[in-house]
């Protein structure tokens, strides 16, 4: 490097650092992750007071901001409920869209997705998740939640039906076992608290067990 | 029976026909059966609306009464609420009682108590006993709420061990296999709609075989 380009280079350096402002795509980022915490204080705060009777000056209060600061990342509760529904729930699709790329039979993949549902259902955003309700929400959100829901089931149901067909489930109907998985799985949301003894994971794998080898001892 | 004394047995028989009012007994008997018409509606108004959403006014028009016949059978909707849940979980308890008393494997009795399960689950109340939320409940009648439902959850894992102790249950963690099917029978109140295909007993014996059975082929 000749040395007027290591002196131009040294200016750059000492311009960006005097700046006041980031680069946008540090700008883009911190905005996102400051938008998830918001959610995330938000799922406490629903949590903690259900969803009715949570205010947004509640969460504001909660996140030590003031009431505009939140409304620059989301703006009404009803895209608050929505968001956090989302953030959970992409983390089971996302699973869901690995899986096909993968190798293994369809009840291995399904003790994946059932491993990754009972962390999300453990996480802050668990219990919002099972609690929302279309009548809390307008049609077109009640229509775009209900989609993503069914994009859950019908993955599930998809695994059993692949591990019917490659012989690693047992004949049954898709359709019923993939309700009583999930709704096992939802009741995580509904009763898991922090303090719980185990682990999501620990929890993931007693369920697995029980509707892999059900209760008949083998 | 003389003639005097036929006459007089005539005579009381016309007066009890003769008056507008009925008898204590079946006077008491309506006023039950009206109050259960009441819960029910409710019930039905609830799962439309969303429990939030719903006014006494909602319910006495769905039931075509005025507020005031509403206010002679129940005194507020927090009520309302409660008594729905509570005549849903009494035919779970009912089970749980009589099961004490009979014959059979743990793993029998279970079969037996989450047949009910399901069907109280598939029934008008259903929905509105996995949709209460301590939050929308005054902290007494939130507490009453939690004792029954934990009634109910210490039922199914007495009834686990009893299986485990006897050997028709293979060996497992009775919170988490109670958990894992209580969730999946609460499911059903969640899911389950007038024009199923599946009747209640159905649903029951396709969770019955899978919690007993598993996924694995057999």
């Amino acid at each position: 490097m000749s040395a007027r380009a290591a002196r131009r280079r040294q200016a750059a350096g000492e311009r960006a650092s005097a700046s006041p402002w980031k680069p946008a795509r540090e700008r883009a980022r911190e905005r996102e992750s400051k938008r998830e915490a918001v959610l995330l204080g938000a799922a406490r705060v629903f949590r903690e007071r259900g969803v009715h009777n949570t205010t947004l000056d509640d969460i504001a209060a909660f996140l030590n901001v003031t009431k505009p600061t939140l409304y620059y990342y989301l703006t009404n509760k009803e895209q608050i409920i929505f968001e956090c529904f989302r953030l959970g729930i992409g983390r089971i699709t996302a699973v869901l869209a690995e899986l096909g790329a993968l190798e293994g039979t369809g009840r291995e993949k399904l003790a994946v997705l059932a491993r990754r549902y009972a962390q999300v259902m453990a996480s802050d955003f668990g219990w919002c998740m099972v609690r929302v309700e279309d009548h809390d929400l307008s049609p077109a959100v009640a229509r775009r939640l209900k989609s993503m829901k069914s994009e859950i089931d019908q993955g599930i149901r998809g695994l059993i039906r692949e591990g019917i067909a490659d012989g690693s489930i047992r004949d049954c109907d898709p359709k019923m076992a993939a309700f009583a998985l999930a709704g096992a799985l939802n009741g995580i949301g509904h009763w898991y608290r922090a303090g719980e003894p185990l682990t999501a994971a620990e929890i993931a794998t007693r369920f697995i067990e029980l509707f892999e080898r059900g209760l008949e001892p083998g």
